[in-house]
C-alpha cells in the first residue's frame, strides 16, 4: 500500500517540481492576503489549515492550464490563490456542518477554536477569493469564479437535504458531487485556459478535464471513507456512514438490497438509529453486493475520461502531467 | 413611544414611495436570484428571513446614491441586489455564530431548519451577491464590494475576540462597527455614486454618508438592546450581555467602575458567571453612571455627522430624505 502510494505520488511531485516558482509565488500571495491587521484569528485559524499542508492540487491545476496554453503574464497566481481560498472556506464551513473532529490527520478548527470562528474566517476567506479573482481584470474569470462558489454552496445544500434520504440515486448523487467538488476542479482549469486567451476548444477541454478529474477524486474520496485507514487519508472510517450521508458505495447497495437489507438501511441512514456493529454489517452488504469494486470502476472510467478530454489541447509536458494526475487521483483505491 | 415611531418612520416610508418602482424591481430580482433549481432548501430558508420583511435599508441607500448622482441605467438594482445579499447571508451567519433565537420578531432560520443550513444557505448567497456584482462589468464596484465584504468578516472575528475582553475600549468598538455595520453602509452608498460616474467629490461624501450612518444605526441598536422591547426590536433585552458582547454602554460603564463594580464585570462579562439579577444591576450602573445617555450622546453625534458629510451634494428630493433618514436612525432611541 505505501509502495503504491510512493510510486503513484510521482505525477503530483513532477508537477509540483515544475510549477515550482510559480507555487512559490502563490504560497507567498495566500500567506499575504490571509493576513488580517485588526483580527489575529484569522491567520491563526487559516495557519492552521494551510500549515496541515493540504497537496495544493486545485492552485497547481490552475497553473498547468494557463501555462500549457502559453500564459506569459502574472495573474495566474492570483487565480490560483482564489481557487486555494475558497477551497479553504468551504473545508472551515464544512467541517461546522459535518460537526468533523479531523482533517488532514489534525483536528478541526471548530475543535480547536470554535464554530463561530469556522464560520467568520470562512466568510473571510471567501471575501479574499472574491478581492483576488476581481485583480485580473477579466470579466469571464469573475463570473466562472463566482459561478462556481454558487455552484458549490448549492451542492453542499443538496448534500444536506439528500442525506439520510433512501431517494437519492446516483443522478443526485452526480449532481451533488459536479456541486461540491468538480464545480471548483472545473473552474480552476478553465480559468488557467481563459487567463491564457486560449482557443475556446482548449478552454473546453480544460473544462472537461476539470469536471471529470474532481468527480473522480470525490467517488475515491467517498470508497476511501469505506475503505482506506484514517492514517493515510486523514480521516475517520465511516464518517459518512455515521453522517448518513448517501454516498455511491451505499446508493448502490440500496440498489440492490432485498426487504431486510432495505430495512437495515433505513434504520441505520433514514432513522439514523445506529448501534454498534451497524458499520460492519454495512461494509458486509457493500461486499456482498459488489458495490465498492462497482464504485472503484466509476471512478476508474471518470478519470479516463478526464484523460481523453485532454486529445484537443496541444503537446504539453503538463499535458503529460494532467494525463498521469488522473491516474494518479485514482491510484488511492488501485 | 408609538407616537414617535409614526411621526419619525415618515423619512424612510417617504423614500420607499419615491424609489418605488427600482425598489419593485430590487425584490423581483432578489427573489429571481435567490431560486435554486437543484436545492429547494435555498428559497426555504431566505424566503423566511427575507419575507421577514426587513426594511431593505442598505439596497435603498444604493437606489438612493446612484438616483440623486442621476443615473439613469439598469444596474443600481443589481448593485442594490448584491448589497442585500450580502446582509442576509450575514444575518444567516451571525444567528449561528450568536446562537440566537428570534430575528425581526421571528424565530431564526437557525432555529427552524439547523446550523448546516444557515451556514450553507449563507454561503449560497454571498456567491450570489458576488454573481450579482460583476454583472455592471465595473472593476472598482467590484472592488469595492468585495473590499466590504472582507471588512465585514473581519470585523465580525475582531468582535469575536474582543467579546469577553474587558480592555475592549471606544476605540475597538469603532473598529468593530465599522466592520460589522458601518462597512456595508458606506459600500451601498458609495457604489450608487460610482455607478453613477458621480464627481470623486460626490461619491467621497456618500461614502461618509454610509459611513457614518451605519456607526450611528449599530449604536442605536447596540442601545436598544439594553433599553428597548423585544416587541418593537423583534429582540430579546439584554442579549448583548448575555453574549458577553462588550458593547458601547458597557465599555462606557467598565471605564467609570469602582473596584467592587469591576469585578462584577469581570465576573459577568469576562468569566461569564451570569446569576439571576446581574442584567438588571449592569443597568442599574450603566444608570448610575449616564452611560446610556451618553452612547445616546454619541450615536447623535454620528447621525449629525452622516447629514454633514452631505453638504458636497447638489440639492436633491433624496438627499434631503437621506438627511432625515439619519434623524430617523437615531429617533428610535429619543
Amino acid at each position: 500500500m505505501l509502495m503504491n502510494n510512493d510510486a503513484a505520488q510521482k505525477p503530483l511531485d513532477l508537477m509540483a517540481d515544475y510549477l515550482a516558482a510559480d507555487m512559490a509565488a502563490v504560497n507567498d500571495l495566500i500567506t499575504e492576503r490571509m493576513a488580517s491587521e485588526h483580527a489575529p484569528r484569522i491567520p491563526e485559524v487559516t495557519a492552521h489549515l494551510v500549515g496541515a499542508g493540504g497537496k495544493r492540487l486545485r492552485p497547481m491545476l490552475t497553473l498547468a492550464a494557463a501555462r500549457m496554453c502559453g500564459y506569459g503574464g502574472p495573474f495566474h497566481v492570483h487565480l490560483a490563490a482564489t481557487v486555494e481560498f475558497i477551497h479553504t472556506a468551504t473545508l472551515l464551513h464544512d467541517d461546522v456542518v459535518d460537526e468533523s473532529a479531523q482533517r488532514r490527520g489534525r483536528p478541526t478548527a471548530n475543535l480547536l477554536w470554535d464554530n463561530k470562528s469556522s464560520v467568520l474566517v470562512g466568510d473571510y476567506l471567501f471575501a479574499r477569493s472574491f478581492q483576488l479573482m476581481t485583480e485580473p481584470g477579466s470579466m469571464r474569470v469573475m463570473q466562472i469564479l463566482s459561478n462556481a462558489a454558487a455552484t458549490i454552496a448549492e451542492g453542499e445544500v443538496l448534500q444536506l437535504t439528500a442525506a439520510q434520504n433512501l431517494a437519492t440515486d446516483e443522478a443526485v448523487y452526480l449532481q451533488v458531487v459536479r456541486g461540491k467538488t468538480a464545480a471548483l476542479f472545473s473552474a480552476a482549469t478553465e480559468v488557467g485556459g481563459v487567463i491564457a486567451d486560449a482557443p475556446e476548444g482548449h478552454v473546453k477541454a480544460l473544462f472537461a478535464y476539470g469536471d471529470a478529474l474532481g468527480i473522480a477524486f470525490q467517488i475515491v474520496d467517498d470508497l476511501l471513507d469505506y475503505r482506506g485507514d484514517a492514517q493515510a487519508t486523514g480521516k475517520n472510517i465511516g464518517d459518512d456512514f455515521r453522517e448518513r450521508k448517501l454516498t455511491l458505495p451505499v446508493i448502490k447497495a440500496v440498489a440492490k438490497a432485498n426487504a431486510e437489507q432495505r430495512s437495515f438501511w433505513v434504520r441505520t441512514i433514514e432513522k439514523g438509529r445506529q448501534e454498534d456493529g451497524d458499520l460492519e454489517h454495512a461494509l458486509a452488504l457493500m461486499h456482498q453486493h459488489g458495490t465498492l469494486d462497482a464504485t472503484k470502476t466509476d471512478a476508474r472510467k471518470w478519470a479516463e475520461m478526464a484523460k481523453n478530454a485532454l486529445a484537443p489541447l496541444p503537446d504539453h509536458d503538463l499535458k503529460t502531467m494532467l494525463g498521469d494526475l488522473a491516474d494518479f487521483v485514482v491510484s488511492r483505491i488501485s
